[in-house]
């Protein structure tokens, strides 16, 4: 039986998706605690294999089990062997055709930037920060001139494994909330560091090194060496994983909004 | 000169805010960092002293200083020696009759309560949990039960050292924004837990376990014992100090409120 489930974590209590030979990945964490229930090893694969430091809401991963288990027992009882920085948030059976990471149709990431002169404490690691004060306007023109499908070698780590540049990106918003900036990102697929090299292009417009339209040039060029410096792990979100509605998963898409409101 | 300076922190990485031998306190990473900017031992006095996994963003404290330093100095200086889950927020310079403890009017607190079937993962910490649907209603009025001037022997810590179990609690309210209940105090002064102790009572009538009305009875008792658990420390946050106008202090009390909104 091949069962797919949701989860949310905090990117700092792990170093990325990815097993790592010392276990500190989250793939290993939710491995372990799957096996604990499953009673068997049990490989898991997952939609996004996020960065160190890369935090998910909306993270969904598969595998096959023997085991023949009640709905809550893939969810409580994989959260009790989960360590605090992680969570299920639902399980369910799927057909033997799906792949958390083939089957995607489309991922969502949130990036929450503080834009505040000092940098944050109660929320240091899970938002980026900048000090001087950013014209979100300009970061929004910007960023809807990336729309479509292009090729993104200009957002691409040297690093990237994926065999083609180009992908089409069918969500690119930036909008101010308070001393935040939440910025939405969705895509068929995105290359590696993608989302944090937009934003660190996002980041110079607004802080007007570069007009808004200078975005288009960036695109054009197909070359990482011109574009801004790759933006921190801090504020970047897996916020949602969109699959064929026949597969029956939850399309939602959550957002982080981290509001200090003055009372 | 007496400075004052507001400070907020993250509780998870301290051991409270008392100096400890280890040095783990809040008061001495403090200390620590406005000696490297005073050029001095300089003791630090708090408005709060919050216990372990407690966090503040409003707390206040004071210090006396020969060096003359620009505000700047001590806000942005004293910042780039604090830990990342620490920060000052502004520095004042003040007559020398202020005292952030003794001169405080009215200490706020906040405590944020996850009221959902799963643990949180990305709030860990930083939230206090309760599994089973809360009545925020029952709570609300309950809660209204405690105004004014009291013996809070009840909800009073057996280690706690203060003179006299009197307080005056000029603000005790309950409100649900989405998964979450937002509980906000205010008084003269806290007693030790007191207000871990209060939000424990109050889960107990939101879960039914008792009607609103047992928190009168549970207030005239003054007998601890009876009372329900002290909750965790995780939700409560020290959210503002209030003097009087004449120091010129900012009288803003903040409120931390993480939403996850549905996108």
């Amino acid at each position: 039986m091949r069962m797919a489930l949701g989860i949310e974590y905090d990117g700092r209590g792990f170093c990325g998706w990815q097993s790592q030979a010392g276990g500190c990945g989250v793939q290993d964490a939710v491995q372990r605690a799957v096996a604990e229930i499953a009673g068997a090893t049990t490989p898991v694969v997952a939609a996004g294999r996020t960065d160190a430091g890369v935090h998910a809401i909306g993270q969904v991963v598969h595998f096959d089990t023997g085991a023949a288990r009640p709905p809550t027992a893939w969810v409580r009882g994989v959260n009790s062997h989960l360590p605090d920085a992680a969570r299920v948030l639902w399980a369910r059976s799927v057909a033997d055709g799906f792949h958390a990471r083939f089957s995607a149709l489309q991922r969502s990431y949130c990036y929450l930037l503080y834009n505040h002169p000092l940098r944050p404490a109660l929320l240091h690691g899970r938002v980026g920060w900048y000090h001087q004060p950013l014209a979100c306007d300009a970061m929004a023109q910007a960023s809807a001139l990336l729309l479509g499908r292009h090729d993104f070698t200009s957002f691409r780590a040297a690093e990237c494994q994926s065999r083609t540049p180009v992908r089409t990106l069918s969500k690119a918003q930036v909008r101010r909330a308070g001393d935040y900036l939440v910025m939405n990102f969705a895509a068929d697929a995105f290359l590696h560091h993608m989302v944090r090299n937009i934003v660190g292009a996002l980041v110079y417009v607004g802080a007007a090194k570069y007009p808004p339209q200078w975005m288009r040039e960036l695109l054009a060029a197909r070359d990482r060496s011109i574009a801004p410096p790759t933006f921190a792990p801090d504020g970047l979100y897996l916020s949602g994983v969109r699959y064929e509605e026949s597969f029956g998963l939850a399309q939602s898409e959550r957002e982080p909004v981290f509001e200090l409101l003055m009372a």
